[in-house]
């Protein structure tokens, strides 16, 4: 017997329908919002990784040498593959880009509650706006897709920040500050002690003083404070741009489920701007449900023109325990609305009745099993059929076939020639 | 600049809308069918492939070592996966089981017309009927996932042989056949010469004479022929269940689509009745559109209890090469229903207007890049928009807005109170 690897989940049909359920409320609340879908590939060049986005995802990278000697990796993120999407075509497509894609990512880290190795994503960006009504619509969306779900303002909240505030801030200090590093210290804050957070500051060049001013100021939230401490142009510019943010998302419908909160720094090194990440208003669901933001030089940096980009990517491990906290995860089973039922040999007319029902769109089974009266209704009554179509021998004799309602158990004969007859979707009410 | 791997495809929103369309299609009449679906890892044990499956895909496997010493591959089909996941949880599983996915799949393989190393396939398996009615049920959903994508008899057929004929043929001689070898090349014989294919039976055991013969007899594909050649149980009952499959698929309405080729062999060691393949009836396009057939022994032979089982997996890029050339490929492009144009600072009514028109299920888009008026006509043009609604400075000082209808260009104004209205989807036609 074979065991399937850690990290990796296998999903049977209860399961796959919710989750499909979820996904498709995702989609097409993008598809609403006049993002299109696009599809990538599951490989990449490792570089794509290597060279821009940080050595925490490095470490994560299910990388390896294939056939042909080129150093690749399965994709832990969506990010650098639009980019890189973006810069191939970026004569003919017409701006603003606005793309989503739902499908597996993979990194190799310590499996937890809510973080497998093989991880679902639903990414959501817009290439080609700087304006703050791109990110208020990434926050639209997310907030629309989350209300969609059934979640409301009671169960999650966008907690939002903007990088050249964290950055801008950091340079103030007169000393060599490594800010990438000191950025990701910010990100991991709120997961580990104050003390062992104060160390990653000072070993990215703070001192504990400064590194104690700065986590106070940084805590505090309070963007007039930030300004004023700074006192310089970028940091006045990044308050203004999250506030502007702010105001757009507020047209959006967008802003009620939006906090300040200087903390939110995100882990990857290419956001340039607005930063936010959603978390369980109860905190129930520790870990982030997902974040996003802006990456303004990421394109270029590719080899691209200049291009402004927003983006946010649902993760759909947390949001189902989100989901599941709050009540509102579908029901975990799986629907059949119609079982056709065999009773000696009747193949040809049951088969018949279950082409003419499928026909109208319904969820249709027949035995193909060779199974027994009773084999079939247990079968019936596992996949929650609705409604059992008996197709009798003695039955069809009389030019007659029964029609059973599974949830009362009552059953009755109808003409042969009536069923399905005219209905979309005849069920024992009608005939009773 | 990054380029993408040899191999991987990149698509974008014009080609994607259509793969999803005919994903839909094959994936709505598989849940039709009863089928249900599921969700599997992209990686898995390189083993899984490598005790079972046949030299030909292992050569071709993407398979390493992962952080942990794990020696994984990327999956390059999902039987075993399937089977794997059956193993795991056959006593709660009530059957028959019947399962859908679609996914893709990673092959290192030479890259021509058709085939990429990245590929998508929808699976579709029943588990736990050795019943005929199970195999036609399988060809049925074939049939009807290809008739709704709009191809008829005149594209496709199905060329349906049954591999006990084929080993019991071959074990017939008095000579040590490698069965398995003899197999895989029938299965090339239509790709390579008929010298390279007698070589090939040679290799595996036959003589020349005895490789003519058995060629001679394949091909011509005569079942009482080839029964009274063999005369062996064995053969006899291959027969007589190839025609118990096609009698059932005669009820199930397939069996128009199917024609006896006992060339038929499918590449794959594990396969044990029933197969078939989908080919293009002009042949045109020259690869297999799909293949399946029968697996009765792998899931015991994955450690699990005998339980008997057949699939197909149409693998989408063949799929949609033969519909471009039966000419009922879905258009390669995006629609739009609304665009909402803002002129001046109009920009909460506009997102009223827009949160309103998505409420009722719309495709509607609306400026996020601050951009003039002639560039976002432009770009309402560029994604197809049926309807531009502008909302304007001054026409909202009258408390209107404009309707335009960007087919014909006519335009109207209309009271901002009355649009969207109690319309489900206004246009211009309603207010003109």
């Amino acid at each position: 017997m074979y065991d399937r690897i850690k990290g990796f989940r296998d999903f049977y049909p209860g399961e796959m329908a919710a989750r499909r359920q979820a996904t498709d409320v995702l989609e097409d609340t993008a598809r609403q919002y006049g993002f299109r879908e696009i599809g990538t590939p599951a490989l990449e060049r490792a570089e794509l990784w290597t060279d821009k986005s940080g050595d925490d995802i490095v470490e994560e990278l299910y990388a390896f040498e294939d056939q042909g000697g080129r150093h690749v990796t399965l994709t832990p993120e969506l990010t650098p593959t639009v980019a890189r999407m973006v810069v191939a075509k970026q004569q003919e497509l017409s701006k603003p880009i606005k793309w989503f894609s739902t499908r597996p990512f993979w990194r190799y880290e310590q499996v937890q509650q809510g973080r497998q190795r093989e991880f679902y994503q639903t990414n959501v960006d817009i290439f080609g706006s700087a304006e703050p009504e791109a990110d208020a619509e990434i926050l639209a969306w997310a907030a629309d897709a989350l209300t969609s779900l059934g979640l409301t303002g009671e169960h999650f909240e966008f907690r939002i920040s903007h990088r050249d505030i964290l950055g801008g801030v950091l340079e103030t200090y007169d000393a060599d500050v490594e800010i990438d590093e000191a950025i990701r210290a910010v990100d991991k804050s709120d997961k580990i002690s104050q003390a062992e957070y104060h160390d990653l500051l000072v070993e990215a060049g703070l001192t504990y003083d400064q590194a104690a001013e700065f986590d106070e100021l940084i805590a505090a939230g309070d963007l007039e404070d930030v300004k004023a401490f700074a006192d310089t142009e970028r940091v006045d510019d990044a308050v203004e741009n999250l506030q502007a943010v702010l105001a757009a998302a507020e047209d959006f419908g967008a802003r009620e489920y939006c906090t300040i909160s200087l903390e939110t720094a995100r882990g990857l090194d290419y956001y340039t701007g607005v930063v936010f990440e959603c978390f369980d208003s109860t905190g129930e669901v520790s870990r982030s449900i997902f974040g996003g933001g802006r990456y303004d030089d990421l394109i270029e940096s590719f080899g691209g023109q200049p291009t402004p980009a927003v983006g946010v990517a649902p993760g759909h491990a947390t949001l189902s325990l989100l989901c599941q906290r709050a009540g509102v995860w579908p029901e975990e089973a799986v629907t059949t609305d119609y079982y056709v039922l065999t009773v000696g040999d009747t193949r040809a007319e049951a088969a018949r009745i279950t082409r003419e029902l499928r026909d109208r769109g319904h969820v249709v089974e027949t035995d193909v099993a060779g199974r027994s009266f009773g084999a079939q209704m247990n079968y019936a009554d596992s996949i929650d059929a609705e409604t059992v179509v008996i197709v009798g021998e003695q039955d069809l004799a009389n030019d007659e076939v029964t029609i059973k309602d599974m949830a009362s158990g009552d059953q009755t004969q109808v003409p042969v020639e009536a069923f399905p007859g005219d209905a979309t979707r005849p069920t024992f009410e009608d005939y009773s």
